[in-house]
């Protein structure tokens, strides 16, 4: 009877579901922060922002994507850290003044407000170059790892899509784009290469990783890219969307910065309410993709509904 | 009689060793930079410093410990490159304005002075990053790479090098050390620690990672170690040294501002004299480390005597 109870789609509970596995997340971010015997202030610029309460979509998608496999989400939890790590360090380097010039993030002063701007940019650092040592020796933080074979492609896949050829060039495109100027369509695509790169390939590797950690088919990884490829876009246009009607006490920052910025948006470019229908057609479309997988992936469904009705 | 001409100590030509290492370097750095699709922008700013005609002592150890070892050195090159990078990213960013704000390096506009302070962020992140894509999947750039395992094996030692307890560390200690006040001996105490992080620690893994890459014993791996400690403090002593007597010509920076920023360095704790004294003496214990490995140690013993007769 309670197998029968746990696949009624209405008993799954997304809140309890992501409150545990963020409650698992933090306590191991921690463990990793206090095996660090770094300078005092740099341990502090890295706890600040690891530890400020971020929505660890991410991370929750990748240990997701394990159980959608019918994995242990354990073995995903290694690759969780190292993608949440280096989600945080992009944060702290996209709010640089030289970047996006923010001082409030996820309600709390940004890395280099807190600190120094050095600090900073150090902090970014480390976090980036120690998710590759956890990553590639796991042992000290996490009670099962994957075999060395798998860390290795976690390694190659991660990077690749934090680095030049994803993450950090859709940032260099972010900064890049308030100096051009042309037709609508050039923009919309524009901009739809700019997500892709800069958060796109991220959501993507996060669900991808998840998968591999459990040693998940090709077909399967493949699969799963789909769905990662159509939430992360969703993701996008949500953020944008947030921005011009969001409350700013909900999301701790401030809103309305895109329009103030004449920045390249789905709204500014499609209007709001068809870019509102375009992020459910993008959450509909990704969660066709999960048919397959039944119940066991009842998790990533309930997170493709969670990207756009949040509210931060 | 060929290989008797070969163990002729005299025989040894350094500067053609480091031409044709640096030469081999050159063109593998310039195979990885032409596999990617970056941005413009960012792959321009990235070549600008990556191939800015620094000295490549790191890497140059790293194929120089294999041969130590009796291996085939091509075998170190991807962790070689991959160090090459890293170095490059933190030159990058200790330029920038919030760290060391140099305007000149290696003869030529920093990054963020020949593109922008954002595009240096940037190109830093992307070569750290990058240089983990390289080494976890060095395929596509090297004709023959280690195994899985040492791949791994060396994501760890190089990230772990570079990080919180690393290179990073170091840097930080380097941005809080002008507020310190101290007795002299907490000073130089402070300084070996500060330069243990900050330039030590890579030193130490470009020629382990050598060792590791043709899979030398941990005893042989150890033995290295103290060669490498012994030499990375030396270069330190004396880049020290040339801040105040180098040429500024030769040396593509300008001297003296250690001096003029009342920089904690070796002269300025121990003097002139006693500092080269103390780097000859490092340099000839590293030396002496390396006996056990023969003439085939004979390039990391020339390498040993070019760090303290280097003029830039």
């Amino acid at each position: 009877m309670k197998s029968r109870l746990t696949m009624n789609p209405d008993a799954f509970d997304l809140s309890e579901y992501l409150a545990k596995k963020r409650n698992l997340l933090d306590s191991t971010l921690l463990k990793i922060l206090s095996m660090q015997s770094a300078e005092l202030e740099l341990t502090r610029a890295v706890s600040h922002s690891l530890m400020a309460g971020g929505k660890r979509l991410r991370p929750v998608l990748c240990m997701a994507a394990a159980q959608a496999l019918g994995g242990d989400y354990h073995l995903a939890l290694p690759p969780a850290c190292a993608i949440e790590m280096i989600h945080t360090y992009s944060l702290i380097h996209d709010d640089l003044p030289a970047m996006d010039d923010d001082d409030l993030r996820r309600g709390v002063p940004t890395c280099h407000k807190a600190f120094s701007e050095a600090t900073a940019v150090l902090a970014g650092d480390a976090l980036l170059t120690h998710a590759f040592t956890v990553l590639a020796h796991p042992a000290p933080y996490f009670n099962i790892v994957p075999n060395n074979a798998t860390l290795l492609e976690l390694v190659f896949m991660i990077s690749r899509a934090a680095g030049v050829n994803g993450m950090v060039e859709g940032q260099m495109m972010d900064m890049l784009a308030p100096d051009m100027d042309m037709p609508r369509e050039n923009a919309l695509n524009y901009l739809k290469k700019l997500h892709w790169l800069k958060t796109g390939q991220m959501i993507k590797v996060s669900v991808q990783a998840g998968a591999v950690a459990v040693g998940g088919s090709r077909e399967m990884v493949d699969q799963l890219g789909r769905y990662s490829e159509k939430i992360g876009l969703a993701f996008q246009v949500v953020d944008d969307i947030l921005n011009v009607e969001g409350d700013p006490a909900v999301m701790g920052k401030a809103t309305g910065s895109d329009a103030e910025h004449e920045k390249l948006t789905f709204p500014a470019l499609l209007g709001l309410e068809p870019s509102r229908k375009f992020a459910k057609e993008l959450v509909a479309d990704a969660k066709d993709s999960l048919i397959s997988f039944g119940e066991k992936a009842r998790p990533l469904m309930a997170i493709a509904d969670y990207i756009i009705t949040r509210k931060r």
